[in-house]
C-alpha cells in the first residue's frame, strides 16, 4: 500500500514536507485530517496547521478536482 | 461554474459549514487553501483552521483518492 504507519499505529498518506493525510475519529464521526506535523524529541506530532474535513467535504473536493486543476493551470499561465 | 466569488473577488469552492477551497498565492507560488471562515461584522474572514497545500500535495490526494475512500468505507463498516 501507499500508506505508511505512524507511531500511533494509524495509517497515513505522506504528502511530503511533514504533512500527512489520515482518517481521524472525532466523537464517532470520521474525518480526513490534512495536517502538518512537527518534530519534538525525535517524534512527529500533529501541529496547528491543518484541517479535518468531513467525507462530504472530501467528496466535494474530489468531484471538483478538474475545476481545481484548471485553477492551478490558469494561475501558472499568468506567469 | 460551481465556483463562487468571495468578497475579495477570488473564486472559491464552497465546502459547506463556512469552509472554502480556493487558490492562494504565497510568495509567487500557488497553493490550494482549504480553510474554515468565520463571520465578523457581517463579513466572512479566513480563520486559523486550515492548510495551504502545494499542487504536488493536491495531486497526491487526487492520485490516492480511492485509497482515502476505502479508509472512510472501512471505518464506516466497523460501526
Amino acid at each position: 500500500s501507499v500508506l505508511q504507519k505512524g507511531a500511533d499505529g494509524r495509517k497515513f498518506l505522506d504528502l511530503g514536507k511533514k504533512r500527512r493525510a489520515q482518517l481521524s475519529d472525532f466523537k464517532g464521526t470520521m474525518y480526513l485530517d490534512i495536517r502538518e506535523y512537527y518534530e519534538t524529541n525525535g517524534e512527529l506530532r500533529p501541529g496547528k496547521k491543518g484541517i479535518s474535513i468531513t467525507q462530504e467535504q472530501w467528496n466535494l473536493l474530489k468531484d471538483n478536482a478538474s475545476t481545481i486543476d484548471s485553477l492551478f493551470n490558469k494561475a501558472a499561465k499568468k506567469r
